[in-house]
């Protein structure tokens, strides 16, 4: 960690809104929580945002990186190339301990295809995984993968599982937290060969395992960790996404279709606003991406000030929680003597403990 | 087919609500859309039924079936043991040409199970796939599998596609339906090997293949096919339900959170009546049993009276529409002279035309 309070290394150009919704969003978490952030990206943009709000808190500084990473430009090879740029300025930050987390809401893929470059894996995790942050049924759900590893192996599960459970104790001091396994039905001998190996390395894990959830339980928040491979946590995350609009489109064709009802429809248009902000998973600050050798968040590309200043707040929990070393401790693989060789671009075979 | 207008064997006993809803849904077909429906089930119970919706319609009779396969046995022993059950005498009537189709709401594993083992697969179909039929964007898309075939091999994600295009074709009479293949991002390179390879399957099939499609699509009818594995698929279908359960249920909470927003809500409560049944994808009748070598369309459970009515209609249409033989012609496999093997209990190889 760095000197006392920790710092956040904050993707001054990533999202849709950037730079001005990120810059705000520092400045509110600097000005009302006191939190530590660098900004990363182009001085100049930075310098004109700070202006705007005026005055500058005192524990904002930038680290200039002049390159930007596009939201849809190739995740590998801008990783690779763009050595300038805010993502890799920032992770390479936290690889050398100028910083304690890294906040991003720029090309998901680019900041994972970074991570794995810049910051290298926690060793002994074959995957790092990224976590969506489900707050719907007035609890959180830390759902995983969403990431895209989409052929995943039983073991990737399990590895998973105990990463995201120590991220819910850590971060949101849930204590010991449900795990259930993503499945077709409850019964222990449904689902697809991985699904059934998965079962039985998490039943075996010391986990708090709840066995199988379904579907429906992904919204309606089944367990505080949900695994699945990245392929069904995509494909459910975006479901939902759609089943929400479809819902909301309807609403509004039912309430328009007859003439007392569209009366009634404006009186609750600001709840009508509010549920559908609601559902929108990606609202809700940032997720970590779990297994990476430091503490990195993805925000969604929509991040308003809102959303990245809850982010940093978060980041800044994480760092102060000692998570990163529990998911160390939790990994399958330890360093035993010597130069700790944590992280790096080369792939470590797994040692089972 | 039986002589004249097709006759559909229709499960009296299958359902939460049989038989007196299965019963009354038969006896609606009949008279007002002169659908001939026979009655597998307890001859006394359906009489009983019959007689307090009299007076009898012409077209209705009764097939005496004494055992009764409940809704939580289990399903392939069940399948194979209740020989006087209404699931499999209403399949081995089909079987026998006794019937043109067979249609049940009740357990779901038993019908895929009996069928497979009553009627038998078309020749040079691996894996049987239920449909899933979505009528969420103001059109119909069938999404498949629905049936947990949790590990399927990019050769059945090519079976299932080419048979519900079919179906799409006979019954709803879609020209030339859209097939999309249901994937993490519209790249061709995405998604797990599985998904990859049959991908490229698609590509060379003939079909009107638009591409990978995402989560979303799903709910909002991207396609007017929709494939995927049987995981995915279960999961997919039971996620949407728990959005539109959760979305439903924080509406009633935002609406109850303030005295003015209570009284717009009650005149709209119709409208969201409405609005939650619709997004009950099972309401709409029934889906097909694609790749058994008859006509099977599986209802669920909590289906009424209308939606079995809707059932039969949907089962004479495939009988009167040649989508069974369509789907032999389609099959990888051909009979080539001699007695026809169609179906049987026997895993056929599949031979390569």
């Amino acid at each position: 960690m760095t000197d006392g309070d920790p710092i956040i290394a904050l993707d001054a150009m990533g999202g849709d809104n950037a730079p001005g919704a990120i810059v705000e969003g520092a400045v509110t978490a600097a000005r009302q929580l006191g939190v530590r952030v660098a900004l990363v990206g182009q001085t100049e943009a930075i310098e004109r945002e700070l202006a705007r709000l005026a005055p500058r808190p005192d524990p904002i500084t930038i680290v200039d990186a002049p390159e930007v990473i596009d939201m849809d430009e190739h995740p590998a090879q801008a990783a690779r190339q763009k050595k300038q740029s805010s993502i890799v300025v920032g992770l390479r930050m936290l690889k050398q301990r100028e910083a304690d987390a890294f906040v991003s809401a720029g090309n998901t893929g680019a900041v994972m295809a970074g991570a794995i470059m810049h910051v290298g894996r926690v060793r002994g995790i074959e995957r790092p995984s990224l976590v969506g942050l489900l707050p719907f049924a007035g609890k959180l759900t830390a759902f995983l993968d969403v990431g895209a590893n989409a052929d995943a192996r039983p073991e990737y599960l399990l590895q998973w599982a105990q990463m995201a459970a120590v991220y819910m104790e850590h971060v949101w001091k849930v204590e010991r937290p449900t795990v259930g396994l993503l499945n077709i039905g409850e019964e222990e001998s449904k689902g697809s060969a991985v699904v059934q190996e998965a079962y039985e390395l998490l039943e075996a894990s010391g986990l708090n395992f709840i066995g199988n959830v379904e579907g429906r339980d992904v919204p309606l928040g089944g367990a505080d960790v949900i695994v699945t491979d990245g392929f069904t946590g995509n494909v459910v995350v975006k479901t939902m996404e759609g089943t929400a609009d479809l819902i909301m489109t309807e609403l509004r064709a039912a309430i328009t279709s007859r003439p007392w009802y569209a009366a009634a429809g404006l009186v609750l248009t600001p709840a009508f606003g509010a549920l559908r902000k609601k559902f929108d998973y990606r609202e809700y600050g940032a997720g970590p991406l779990l297994g990476v050798n430091g503490l990195v968040f993805i925000g969604h590309g929509r991040s308003d000030a809102r959303a990245i200043s809850s982010a940093l707040r978060m980041a800044r929990e994480a760092a102060q929680s000692g998570m990163l070393e529990a998911i160390r401790e939790a990994a399958p693989a330890r360093v035993v003597a010597g130069t700790p060789r944590e992280g790096g671009d080369s792939r470590e075979e797994v040692e089972a403990t």
